[in-house]
């Protein structure tokens, strides 16, 4: 997905709420402590680390709900590189609303650039070879939307959204219905006509009952190089094919020559370390 | 925070139901589409790593919200340490539950997990220090005590939980007062009587206008082995200590010597990749 | 859909408890007036007019939720014909939370049974043709998930839920891309892979080219009988055809014949009248 | 009720967001491919049958929350009779706002219409007889203060909103009680002295025992036109009557002439078709 | 109102989960730390005033929240009156539920039982008059339909719960009419059927103007003693009359005798003292 | 506390929401009826009793949620003194939003408004003897932070919030944990390390047992005058001390010479009669 305003103000306003009165349960002791009421200041968003930003307007919206009169004025925007050290933003507002959401802010977009930072590099290890990158629903809990996000700020693609919006039929659905061809078939009359089916195969004779079945995409689980090279051959012009399971940057080469559609990647969004950002230098104005 | 009932029924349900929200807009077309109404079965949690194991209530309970009479036997408690393909647990239900479920289950146990997991490496580089291990509001918007709780059962400790709950005066706050005197003088008179006062300081300057000022805790920002040493010898016995700032698994070695009463970790909570879990071998029953 | 406890927990009673909650605002006065607290009681579900059933589970749970200990015993399962008179369920449980329930508990049943029961009629008319009958999104505002339940309880089959699981791009989005083409590739390269990509198009050029850019459906718009019968020929094979607008159970027969794979039908969900059932002869037991 | 932006604020506003949120799972798929972030349009709203028009508020609303920027302007008001090919209203904003909100804003718009609609054409049928029509509590689940208000728009009385703000005893409750006199009195010693008392009663010895007993309003169910002509005498000066049951714009006129005060019709708001209303024409500005 | 368990589940469970959660944020402290998890007890609830108690329903309802193995066993039941130092109820349950529930919980019953002792002492004054002691809707935001129920405990009756269920007007309406007559004969045409129309007048002539456009009840404000009796005099059997203005335990003597149908009083709710409860002797089980 | 827009964003505004929706369900039928849609006006906030003024944005803000261009002006501010007929603030604005929301902006000023008058009554009481005046947890649920503030306003001082940002060990706890000494090394082990330990004691011997196990604040519980002197000596320099139970306006005076820390009162948010406030003479503009 990318940014649409409709999404923040259908989604995440919300989970953004959530998060400040998570750390604000009645009120910042510390700043009001010592910050007088209607104190004004500017402070920096500064790239602690060399990376990919994602998130800028979530960190943007986290200060516009607190203080409706702050602006933030980006210098770059999701999706590009940063250097450390390189100023990213300026904030400019309330200054107690500043001191108190800062810390959701940073949080929020720490992450969506850790994720960004860590799709970037996978993705860049796939430039060329015409297979796409994909996220996965290995996400955190409840934060998903950011997470897809941030995987397409950092140039991969979304897989489906959730168990609603696509089929993706694996070992345990295949014996519940009593065979490839049978869950497949099961699908195929339930599913709403605009969901694809794919299904997740382990033998090349699976593949081949998949295809026979008529199978829109199929997930190669657990195959070494060469049945993957001929599963590849077989599905040609019948299927897309994905390829899945512990990718990630270190194994993800492996994969790349073998010219399938899709490649996904949990631990873009499981395991992304965070990207060093901080807010500095808060200044009156 | 240790787990509590209280916590499960007042907090944690609700934030597992959005996660099934998340998951399942209205309802997960491939597990309807293949298995019958009101089929049982059991499946296995299985570890895919070596790791401590972290919000296993957590794993059980999503199940039991999506099916009352679900049941998750399990073989191992929070805080243990498990072994690559150990089994952790059994859960018996419905299988469409337990199809529907077990993503947002293992999304949240996966990540509680690697962060219990995290914790306790680097609490064993502080063993027989008699430094703590702290965590930071560096968490995940909207999941903090899910995050807090795991780091306890790493074998951390938890700083405070919020802004609402403890002050915390770090530079801008300082500038804001117009110094470290001032800032600690607002902040006591102003802070609830049972909050203890922290401030962080970058200079024994700094230090001594803060021990002199009655601080309860200092954080140390910045500061060199050197100055370190000095900065604990000044303040033995007249506060407590605490530093902070980019520590990691791989530098913590650095300060466990010092002596300090804390040492705080972000990363804790913001990069530590997820452990591996997984739920197999679904039967009928 | 179809029922699942799951939708149940994580939708509907939230749904149903905000229907009651309209109706109750605080209290229920005139069954608080006259009935005493704690009596308990048994109540009919009567069938005043033939139709098909749909939606008993809801009208069950409308009781359980108000009353823990109420029961519902059914003769009738959703989808099935029922007659004038016919006795369809028993409620037993507390006087006054079935009196407090009865209005809410009817008033989704006789909505869903009323779309059962055009849908059925509807599907009728198309029984051996091969053609599918499906809803739309003209649905009532907030209860889509029970009107889609109620079309596929009735004979039909569910077309995307939302905006978010499906594409479909009409001619304000072949405007705003610069033609069949163009909307179709952006699409392609935006949608989650799961996505099968559905146009709407108005003339038989404008389906050649939607054929030729690798439309999964086409959605045929406004076309006369003998324009129909060409576009069928043309996309035998390389796309699934679906049939729009303005139908209903007056003219569906218009369109049986030409062998598409899909009519759709707002009138399903938008105007079907409701199903007249009462809940009679509440005694005390 | 009459429209006021008061229910718009405490209560419509967010069952629009739910409405939106519905239909916007996380993002349009559709629009967010071929729209350009940013691009602004305009699109006429369109009837496309004649009727009664009643929602338009609502109907802007949906694009407002959207788009803060967006404006709606109206040629007509709700209430007003229009024609079919008549242009309503013409909607500017961000295009992808537009699109997204459009299905939303239309299926209330449609619903509100349709039962304004059918109330007018009812509430014709009883000009000049000086007898009120008025909605009842079948109305679709958690929508009731739209279709009360469509009512009024189309002509309509409002009876009491819900059992927390009404008296009204039926045979129900006069069971429970032991008799229609000491359900009245049950009442009036526990209603809130704002509320009237009204009661259903079958036979004219009831209404005898109900008028005796201070009633302020009776119900006449199921009587036949001799046995209606009579309670209208006996009831004369004494207490207000409304006849129920079955109403609709085939029956009405039979009742039409017997001089009750109110007669209700739970068709209006459970059976009435929506009316045909569409956005067309969006175009860049 | 009275209690009935349809309000616990529709309105009151809900505030009581609110007020938990204002008082454990995350988790009790306290009893984290000293109490071992799974731990029960057993406690008393002792009255140390005398007083009448109201809201032992609510009392248990908090503990059987937090432990639904809570078990509360009352010896008192709402409405009744009580002796410093007597034991009103016993709970068993989980200690670490019971302490931290416990001030919630008492909150409640404090305050509930604090408006019944005062309603109850004004009621008293009034016995053997044939007038009826009032609530208002001057209570505790959020929290009325408990005060109004802790009134009926206390021996007073209820006037509307809000703005929607009642007609009330003032002199602020009567202006904004252009007079008596004028605001009446609105009000009729605006209001549901069920609702009477109930008008305040400050003189014997907006009292004449008020019984002529037939007000169901008429409010006297502010009107000394000669005039009130006159005010009787000219109402009798043509509309209910109601004081208002000030009434307090002190005052409500003087209107006793006059034989108006109501007194209403605000400070039942707004300014009973809390009445002095206590949970004592939690022991281990 | 103090007031910031934080609170007021995060989390009041949900409250005074919560608060009109409880006082008009639907709609304002009064006024409705007889103001005109759109028609705007003035009126005063009139104080009618002498006392101490608290909650003055929270009234305006009842005002500006239901009309966006509605604007208050205060002639004073909260905490200030002011008399009987004095007028304190104009609202402008939509007549129908004044009169809808007029009860609820009173409501919560006037409770408000009696919290700060009786703890300034109270904290006079302790001038100059350097003892602080605390609240309690005493307060209305759902409600504790408008509470809180109010106190301040008054004069007093907050203790803590709520069970998860401070520790008080009290008779339970100490029960629960063998001892004092015991429940103090638990909680120290146990608490995040902002929080101060608190402990009720009842006896000297508890005291010096208390301040040997490193007590930060020991509450002393029910001791008499001349062991509350010997405590206040025991624990000069080694902990604060504060006095608790049963105290009010009546008693306060023979504790303040003591020389405590602070004093808890839970009289001054269960107990404090309301400030009589009213909105008069509201007149078209």
């Amino acid at each position: 997905m990318e940014y649409s305003e409709t999404a923040m103000r259908l989604h995440w306003d919300e989970v953004l709420l959530r998060a400040l009165k998570e750390d604000v349960s009645w009120e910042d002791v510390s700043a009001n402590a010592v910050v007088p009421e209607g104190a004004r200041g500017r402070a920096e968003l500064i790239a602690k680390q060399d990376g990919v930003i994602a998130g800028l307007p979530v960190f943007a919206r986290v200060f516009t709900l607190l203080d409706g009169a702050a602006r933030v004025e980006t210098a770059v925007k999701d999706g590009d590189e940063v250097k450390r050290g390189e100023k990213l933003a300026v904030v400019e507002g309330d200054m107690r609303a500043i001191l108190s959401g800062e810390r959701t802010a940073l949080n929020f977009l720490q992450r969506m650039s850790g994720i960004a930072t860590y799709t970037r590099a996978v993705a860049k290890l796939l430039e060329g070879t015409g297979t796409k990158l994909l996220d996965t629903r290995k996400t955190t809990p409840t934060l998903r939307s950011f997470e897809k996000y941030a995987v397409r700020a950092g140039g991969g693609y979304n897989h489906r959204f959730n168990l609603s919006d696509g089929v993706l039929l694996k070992d345990n659905h295949i014996g519940a219905a009593g065979g490839v061809r049978e869950a497949i078939a099961r699908a195929r009359a339930y599913a709403p006509l605009c969901d694809k089916i794919e299904i997740e195969v382990e033998t090349l004779a699976q593949l081949d009952e998949a295809l026979a079945a008529g199978a829109d995409i199929v997930m190669l689980d657990n195959m070494d190089g060469e049945t993957l090279k001929e599963a590849v051959a077989r599905a040609k012009g019948r299927a897309e094919l994905e390829i899945s399971g512990n990718v990630s940057r270190e194994n993800v080469k492996n994969y790349a020559a073998l010219g399938v559609d899709y490649i996904s990647c949990g631990a873009l969004t499981h395991s992304a370390p965070a990207l060093d950002v901080s807010l500095k230098n808060l200044r009156p104005i």
